[in-house]
């Protein structure tokens, strides 16, 4: 009865008070959008997690989310010995809380089915119990009625696919002829899956990045190289429900994990160009001119493919100012690939240095 | 339905597998006793706790535990309206997954009242429900016939005593004349309580230090000099459940916390020189004599008032030799007050290193 | 022969490279100017420090500094048996490594005397030698000469002034009237000195924080308090060696450590104010308005006294976004004291939170 | 003239004093010798080291270390402009400064050549100003003459070897052939050369790991999976510079760095023993047997391989007890192969867990 991280129950009688944190993290807006940072994917003990759904939103909170969804399926529910089946509770529990710390909390659930056509998280719904029915089809029917954005997850999964290879099986087919498929994941947890790409980009749907996070998030990602959990950013209007609702279906989105971005170029190079800018020479001596070349974002990009002359390779660390040395006999535009800004399922940024 | 650190459920077709790992921390026996390293008071979902029961168990295998005991609130279940009340779930959910990973899981519940009488835990028990009485002397009474351990908690816990004041109450008075309390927490959470020695050594009862945790336990104590969570050492005759508790009853304890220990001379005495070790001199010039003192154990050590013409104070840091450089005039005995070892409400352990 | 992090004789043959990062450190600028971060008191090899002087130009880099002196003691050079004396070594080992680095290398020296008048830093000049004269005064006269920034270097050093306590001897107040005398350090090391507050003020002189680092700064400040080494925030009209000289010897300058920052309101407030932003209210119930304020710089503001009704107490973290709740009934200017804000021997920063 | 961590000249008066710790390294000892970590190839501002050699002495008692030696380049001192050249300034620096400090100092000095032979330290030497020779061979015959252990260093280096590949150059077969090649690198630095095994295992050649430290070693080695400088163990009667020399010619020596370990079987065999205890089944069931490996030592070791039915690969956590269950259908005896214990350079230990 003490010491709760966690005071919903006693704020009833707090009326002024300064309530926690929200940690920034270094990332540009584009011009004319905010870029909300989201994990549309996780679960509590109302399904097969371990925490408390109150927790998830402490946790979203301490790594500077702007969105999230948690998403307990629907058909499994191994706790149910001990807690009954409620497929609204975490949207029931979280609801004033998240809205007190103005984290946006979207109403979701997980569809959870063999593969085909695997699982699927129905995010802005209204009704989860409404969605638990026993045809898959009558599922998603179900959840595209509430207005869902229907999310294809994990689509490699090894459980599911043991060669890790997506398929498009008729049923999904079926959604996309339906335009009810409006998401995959490209990162899940520790994976991802370098042939969604061309799904995507053939039929328009949103490239996303979720934690499906069971456990204790900061227990996880503890690995160097896992600077964060996987987010989707998303760019909309403004920061709201409605917005980002909006900037989902119109597929808006860039994966983000492990330092590495994936997206449609037409997000990824604006992203890339608002992260960086690139200083006059500051010194020059007989042979070579010197120039910075400043990140503000909490991403490192790394440049590779050098031209001729120039530096075979460049790593622009994130949050600080790198010095480049540029020799005078080159006259090229500075071009090279980023080789942690993926665009296509082997494509990679290529930007330019404009010293 | 992924990535489970919680595998209990696939356990059931796993029959060869490295489980994972229990984390050593180093402390010393003591000649004739295992010392095992044990918290005795966290929450779960059953009660206000954030977490699911196996989760307390992995965070005491992380942390080195050998032996814990889950004590959900008998009076205080918040989460009721989605959690139907059973007072042994948590053991019911955690023994067998303890047992297969050597972690004693001591039966366990918190009987949980206003001041007088205050908050007690009931350690190896055998049915929890069976102590949810209105009366709280009938709990006690009905715990006592469990053969319960009955231990009060956070005596001075400023919710219930605002001057943060241990008081023995007439129902305490009571507890003690029938010789049923049998340990008081010094450590709570990161309180601690002084008055509880002089209690604790006039009545031959053992001094408990407990987490009382909540939430997420890799999450609290991150402040640097919290080095661990509070931890119980008891100096068992075998690393079984059953020397545990005859090891209680004997009042075999040492409590622990932020580098302190706090414990009867008899039991932190041995414990002292059991952790360090001291060299011959290994060097000496005309004026002064250059030996080591070896301190194999986590635990720091912090020697003050030394005397004239040797170092004022020492610090034996933890897993550390400390080189000490003493004067050739000095031929006193080298005693030191050990500032982070008490004995008492004032007291402070006296040692002496013999070169 | 292998393995250098200092690459500088590696150089003559680079003419293309990516050559290392300077890390950002978030602090705002304030109009009209831009904020350099500076230290301006650290040794080498070639007085009592243990490093090469490239090692200090590497670390202030990796620091983010923008501008940094070295200031090897002209009258203590204990490495004298195996390094031959020479005042400008430093000076002349770096000056192109810096240059090429685009870091701001100040040519300086320390005059090292017993108290009165101890030891102070002269900055901008040219050359060191001629500093080093028999008489303390003439010394002074010969800096002076060379155009230096004269600051008094840790003017209440327990070596120096037992007591702790600075004090103004005749020849203090001789520098003082002649002028000569422009900048005191406030922050030594690990040390601070607030009676040099009022010293300053009266006699408009700059407040300077420096790490007086002898050996490796990375091996310094590594207690959880000591985020950064001390640091002189300098605004000035460019990032120029001579913007940062008319900046110095106008004053323009905040004294920076352990999250605290000591400066003249004139400059304070208008930098808190920078550092944050307040957001219109976000949610609200019957009886409160939640409203967030973002500080986006490295640096925690602690916020007390707070009027009736609000929070008696707000800590504007680090990078963070805070939510406050304010009750309805609080119509009155939200107004506060910052802590960590010093602007005088007891007075610190007011401010107001404008939602 | 303030705040030296490196207190030497201030020790003049002091007495008695606490004169810091060196950590514990958790290395077990073989029976009838003590394990002494060692580093023995570092560089300071008397060659192309950025620091002062006192620096070294304290990094090697922070590390742990028990004797380290300090190789300054005869041929490379790109510092003599500033700092006169002398071969034994490291040597008479650190002398008396190492012997209070219970650290083994070892006279020593690097033979800096072209491949080849490329760069040879001579250790146990008495002036090594007499062995800067013209003559490479001039300069090696100089070093026996004074007793030294003679060792190659990096034959691989890319610098000097392209391909990466040690070679036996005749001058190299010539110095086995005399018996004064007494030891290989087989780490430096962060690189390391497998084919070094053979000719060490062919010659009775010591095997050896240094850090050929030049600038700070606490900002090297900080990658995650460099837990420690690079370290060879050195198997001696006692922990003095005598025995020390005698175990070194007598080749009892591994070489560790990265969680790896390369040796003769003869000693790695007995070590890998000395670091892991297992116990007695704590727990069964119907099919399984469940069992504890203790590893009480700074390694961990990744057993692959297993026998069928039994779990394929097991990891030891470093300073962990490891839980492993076993199907009761096995019977044949339970061996691994430790995939980072090397034996040869295609060949890894194989060990037995005996349960």
């Amino acid at each position: 009865m003490k010491k709760l991280t966690i005071i919903s129950f006693l704020f009833l009688s707090i009326i002024s008070v300064a309530l926690g944190q929200r940690k920034i993290v270094n990332l540009p807006d584009l011009p004319g959008y905010v870029t909300l940072k989201c994990d549309f994917h996780m679960h509590t003990v109302f399904s097969d997690g371990n925490v408390w759904p109150l927790v998830r939103i402490d946790e979203a909170l301490r790594d500077g989310l702007d969105a999230i969804a948690i998403t307990d399926h629907l058909e499994y529910t191994p706790k149910k010995e001990f807690i009954p089946v409620d497929h609204n509770a975490a949207w029931k529990i979280g609801e004033t809380y998240a809205r007190e710390r103005n984290l946006i909390l979207v109403h979701a659930t997980e569809i959870t089915r063999k593969m085909p056509p695997g699982h699927f998280n129905a995010l802005f719904i209204n009704d989860a119990s409404l969605i638990a029915r026993d045809s898959v089809w009558d599922a998603f029917e179900a959840a595209i009625k509430q207005g869902a954005f229907l999310h294809w997850n994990h689509p490699g999964w090894k459980a599911q696919e043991p060669d890790g290879i997506p398929k498009l099986y008729d049923i999904h087919k079926r959604l996309i002829k339906n335009k009810w498929l409006h998401g995959i994941e490209f990162f899940n947890d520790s994976e991802y899956y370098p042939l969604v790409f061309e799904i995507c980009k053939q039929n328009n749907i949103a490239l996303i990045a979720n934690s499906d996070s069971h456990g204790i998030l900061s227990e996880d990602y503890t690995e160097p190289e896992y600077t964060n959990r996987p987010m989707t950013l998303v760019f909309a209007k403004t920061r709201s429900h409605d917005a980002l609702k909006e900037a989902m279906f119109s597929g808006r989105t860039i994966a983000y994990f492990k330092n590495m971005l994936a997206g449609k170029e037409e997000y990824v190079k604006p992203f890339f160009y608002q992260c960086i800018s690139i200083g006059k020479p500051y010194f020059q001596n007989e042979k070579s001119l010197f120039f910075e070349v400043t990140n503000k974002s909490d991403i490192p990009f790394y440049l590779i493919n050098g031209i001729p002359d120039a530096p075979s390779a460049i790593t622009l660390s994130a949050n600080s100012v790198t010095r480049v040395v540029i020799s005078k006999k080159v006259t090229a535009p500075l071009v090279y690939d980023v080789k942690n800004v993926i665009t296509g399922e082997k494509d990679v940024l290529k930007v330019e240095l404009k010293y």
